[in-house]
């Protein structure tokens, strides 16, 4: 059984997740795209994973081909919604039972390993899966915070090189986006402004870290981003909610999705790297100061010492550099 | 010239460090241990570094053999000390020239790869160089914070794998340092103990997570580890100041750290890790609570979309298990 930790100093909380120790690797192993071993995420491979619990399918019954996306529990999974919410009485060292959910979200029936190959319309399937996983997920109320987030490449963490992303519910909303949601609040007090939408503004009005600008959706460099080439999905018009996104939307997400992977694609040659969407969790009542987004983080250098031993990190590229890299590559 | 930049949002800062992404590299490329280049941390080839501002030589005169251990400034530094401390003076995006010092303490004169190799006398010298290093620095006020940390292997993020450790002066104190800082003076606040003695008595008594502990020393794995295998190094006498240790002090910390790698090594087939000293930085006044340690955290597992997305960490070995067989193992 998992647990959450919490270290006494700090308060920082971790995920001890022992059995995941033991899981399959298909990267990240000296053989790496010689494995034996038959991919459970490809048509045909159903029985592999556990029952799916969402698919976007053309034809066929749930658990065989057909599907175009597929949602299935993680075989090895970091929490478990069956678990007990009791902590232990000890003042020192607090845990409680890893209690969450922990998805794969399997992103196309063929064993495909750049998400750049995939059409507009696959990309819009994908987005349709996270929605509508994070609505249904978000009716229990257990669940306080949900998390989408991808590794592609064995340097960006993926234990598997068939497309997919997943997602984990937590019952406590984790410290980044708390860092996110109570900056963005402190703003609004001041202001009765969103910085989100601030900031789409200023880099508009700038022009200078801006990759692309299409009706809906802006795709930046940050201002002051942890990674070289980090780049930044944002919706142009205020919206706090990823999962209220109509399907209009999605489509217009997923056009912005699939142009900045392919421009990082196309601009350094295919990297690892890792995305996530912010957005606001339920019950918080942040909506009119807080703007969902997605995250994309190449992996091309690894944070190390300094990174680990302060918190802040050294970034060898500036965003203004990055941004027109990206934006004057040729697709 | 690097900056330190600012997120709006989190309050984040970062370093923009452009030169270092030009940097020469020896790991992390097609043919790492082929590099043609001649290895600028070999003894005779001192021309190819600046001038070293501290070494422990047998030996010959400055820039030339003789040296045991080697410090240097680092030629491609994510900080310079001639920058001006001067902020931009926009609200939303602030930044700062990139102020600070970067230099790289160079182990040994021969091309050793892995730290377990140097003798405890070797692992004094790098201890003491430190200490000098962290002192001669902490003379001139704008330091608020002194870090130093170790790359070692390409997965830790190592550029060069002649060993060597870093040391960075920064113009503020980082978020790690200030989340301990702060936890260490809440619980002086309402318990008038350090509480990182607290924990070390409560580990001795529990056992548990210990790996080893000297007449001077202890070496843990922690309750709450952001890695698999994280260990910790920490006086068992109270002291806040890591370059206040005697010369004895020094020696019986070497003794501990090669018996660590040695130890890791041994049970994990030389992983790669990273290591950094957390000292309480001048002028605080948190010399009661704050208790200096040094953290060990092995890179074997990649830290991906989760922690990246949430700030916490997944873990999948439980430092019970990793404490018993760094324990067990047989040096």
């Amino acid at each position: 059984m998992a647990e959450f930790r919490r270290d006494p100093i700090t308060g920082r909380w971790v995920i001890v997740a022992a059995e995941r120790a033991h899981r399959p690797r298909q990267l990240g192993t000296a053989n790496d795209s010689s494995s034996p071993e038959p991919c459970p995420f490809c048509a045909g491979n159903e029985a592999l994973t556990p029952p799916e619990v969402w698919a976007r399918r053309a034809e066929g019954q749930a658990n065989r081909p057909g599907w175009r996306v597929r949602v299935v529990p993680n075989k090895y999974p970091a929490l478990e919604s069956g678990a007990p919410w009791q902590g232990t009485y000890d003042a020192f060292y607090q845990s409680q039972p890893g209690l969450g959910v922990h998805e794969v979200i399997v992103e196309c029936p063929d064993h495909l390993i750049y998400m750049a190959e995939l059409a507009d319309g696959q990309f819009t399937d994908i987005l349709r899966a996270y929605s509508e996983r994070l609505v249904a997920l978000s009716r229990d109320p257990r669940w306080r915070y949900l998390l989408i987030y991808k590794n592609q490449g064995d340097r960006a963490g993926a234990t598997f090189e068939h497309l997919h992303s997943q997602l984990v519910a937590l019952p406590w909303i984790p410290r980044e986006a708390l860092d996110e949601i109570a900056g963005a609040e402190a703003h609004f007090a001041s202001s009765r402004r969103c910085i989100y939408c601030d900031m789409v503004e200023r880099e508009l009005a700038d022009g200078a870290r801006v990759i692309f600008a299409h009706d809906q959706f802006i795709a930046l460099c940050p201002f002051a981003p942890r990674f070289a080439y980090e780049t930044w999905i944002l919706p142009r018009a205020h919206a706090a909610v990823f999962a209220a996104c109509s399907e209009q939307e999605l489509k217009a997400c997923a056009r912005a999705l699939r142009e900045t992977i392919r421009r990082l694609n196309r601009a350094l040659d295919n990297p690892p790297f890792n995305y996530f969407i912010h957005s606001l969790p339920t019950h918080t009542g942040a909506s009119a100061s807080y703007h969902w987004h997605l995250e994309i983080l190449p992996q091309l250098y690894r944070a190390a010492g300094f990174e680990l031993g302060s918190g802040s990190n050294i970034n060898g590229v500036a965003p203004e550099m990055g941004a027109k890299l990206l934006r004057e590559v040729l697709l």
